[in-house]
């Protein structure tokens, strides 16, 4: 296997208020909901996705959680908060700071407000509208441009 | 916010368990556990940790779930496998088939066999050992070289 993701996808409740939190909360580009033409069945999975272009070819995927479950072949479970998270590296402690505050605007939960961490970096992390993490990070050793 | 991504993290059960199987089942390259100077508490996070490098400067890390709940202060719950998947694209049908039984090999769960889905990919999936779903697409659209 070679060191490197192509997708992202987390699994939504709702595709349309999952979107709204991304792209109009957030500002991340995306052409919107796409694949609507693959409507699915109780048993095969609808492809409605909503997809976010990122850096190196990488891309961030929005999908159903029923849909998600189908597609994979594994039980649709209640869902849970520490499983995983997403990375977000910011240039300075103001804009761990802003963006945290955009997030909750936006409809997200802070779960962790932003403070130093004993590995060096300045972070707190938010809950997006699904409940999935992000740790929002100020690592003075990383170069980030804006 | 940029649309980019820098660390996904996957929470673990046992981090030598998930290492073994990242690094020595499917051959990504690590320097291993790192952050085991930084003990934590009962309330306080541990810093033990595996990271891949991956492309475009994401990271792929590997973090204890409870160490993972204590640092985002969010509630350690049961797990859930339909909370996101990973998507990995290979340049063939064949190499889809072999990295499933790759990771089979290595102690990963082949949740759905790979066959061809409506939005004209060929994929699989996989469980991790920890659960994590990772999905191996093979998209004749998508160049990939390896």
């Amino acid at each position: 296997m070679r060191p490197r993701v192509n997708i992202i996808t987390l699994a939504v409740g709702n595709l349309e208020q999952s979107l709204a939190f991304y792209r109009d909360g957030l500002g991340l580009p995306t052409k919107g909901i796409v694949g609507t033409e693959f409507k699915g069945t109780e048993s095969e999975p609808a492809g409605a996705t909503v997809v976010f272009q990122l850096q190196g070819g990488l891309m961030l995927a929005l999908y159903p959680r029923t849909e998600l479950a189908k597609d994979a072949n594994v039980p649709h479970t209640a869902s849970s908060t520490s499983e995983f998270s997403l990375g977000y590296a910011v240039p300075s402690r103001e804009a761990v700071d802003d963006l945290l505050r955009r997030a909750e605007a936006a409809g997200a939960v802070v779960t962790d407000n932003p403070h130093d961490r004993p590995w060096g970096i300045y972070s707190g992390y938010f809950q997006d509208v699904d409940g999935h993490l992000w740790e929002i990070i100020w690592n003075p050793k990383m170069q980030i441009r804006d």
